[in-house]
């Protein structure tokens, strides 16, 4: 099919300009994080969080991703950081040149860490790279163990898993060494972080995580 | 940019078929509901709780769509009831000639309902008919009362809203008269209804309003 051959020359050109945007991000020495998961699994949640634990030490920005609307940028703007709001207009993924526009108008001298929050899909965003240095994939527990079976190349593709919601468990069936062993069998070297954001309990080894990256990214660039 | 010519053909290849799809249920006098939502949501519960409900009256055979995994499938056939499990091997929606293909392998003369389980996604499967009677659209309480605003083209596509794990909402904010107010200001006409899935609890609305439509589409066959 015709569309097959089509498809190709886009997906070069969204890797090169995400190539583009990574030598930008290293080079400030800016760690780039892409958040991934379902609908209201929490990414604005914690993202917030990782604000809150993060905010004293670095200074931090996030560029969010939405069909429609600017509920999302409008929380963070509200907390003080900066934040870009890219409406995808029907597009179920970010794409690389959007992350370059949203990066044009970002303090990137300034920053330690940007965080972008992609379109809430367990599917397209998976093979977009947008020049991040890691995607992470969240799963809320009300979503159920089920997941890693059913959406395979979201948990591959992903540095880290985050477990969010730990605190309704009590209250659904989510058997998290069964999830754990699922995610261990796709994606052996993933970490997974179980937490709940809006408490931010359980959230310091997460935290850990990303303050110890981007440590490294600013080494990198000072190098 | 090229490939939005080469996406005309292709929607109007899949609403052909579709098209053809719909006749034939139509002359059969099944009812076809295409069931979406996000990863989680409850798709195959409420799938079996609506079995539960109208297997006595009526003969229900269930479609599952999934990127990977028969999961679903091994659930509904465990009932008893018939199933088909498509593959979409990386695709995040259903289409038309999917449906034709299950429908192939179904006992059209026998049923009186078939629902088809989209793959899990608020994005890709609105734009694709696939023969159904009705869209019904799954919102589950942990996913949060602003998803109307991030993604209205589902809610418009729909022809009625459920509103699941009803059970769970003393642990969240869940505002629902917001929620209902989103709802209807996107789509005035389509029915919400809140409910348990796993218990059953609120579901007669729901179910009656689905036994209604069987009806009508087996009277509109006999006609």
């Amino acid at each position: 099919m015709a569309v097959i051959d089509m498809e190709k020359p886009i997906l070069d050109k969204n890797d090169r300009i995400a190539q583009e945007n990574r030598a930008l991000f290293d080079r400030k020495g800016v760690l780039v994080l892409d958040l991934m998961s379902s609908p209201g699994s929490g990414k604005t949640t914690t993202i917030q969080m990782l604000i809150k634990a993060l905010g004293d030490r670095y200074n931090v920005a996030v560029i969010e991703g939405d069909i429609a609307s600017s509920v999302d940028a409008d929380k963070i703007k509200a907390g003080g950081n900066a934040a870009v709001q890219i409406n995808t207009g029907g597009l179920c993924h970010l794409e690389a040149d959007m992350i370059a526009r949203a990066a044009k108008v970002l303090p990137l001298d300034d920053l330690d860490l940007i965080i972008i929050e992609n379109v809430g899909n367990l599917v397209c965003p998976v093979d977009f790279y947008l020049g991040e240095h890691a995607k992470i994939m969240i799963l809320s527990v009300p979503e159920g163990d089920d997941k890693p079976l059913k959406y395979p190349g979201i948990f591959q593709a992903s540095k880290a898993v985050i477990v969010n919601k730990a605190d309704v468990k009590p209250y659904f069936t989510f058997d998290e060494d069964l999830f754990r062993q699922h995610v261990a069998e796709l994606n052996p070297t993933a970490p997974v972080f179980t937490l709940a954001a809006t408490t931010g309990e359980g959230s310091k080894p997460l935290v850990d995580w990303v303050a110890e990256h981007i440590d490294e990214v600013k080494a990198g660039a000072e190098a």
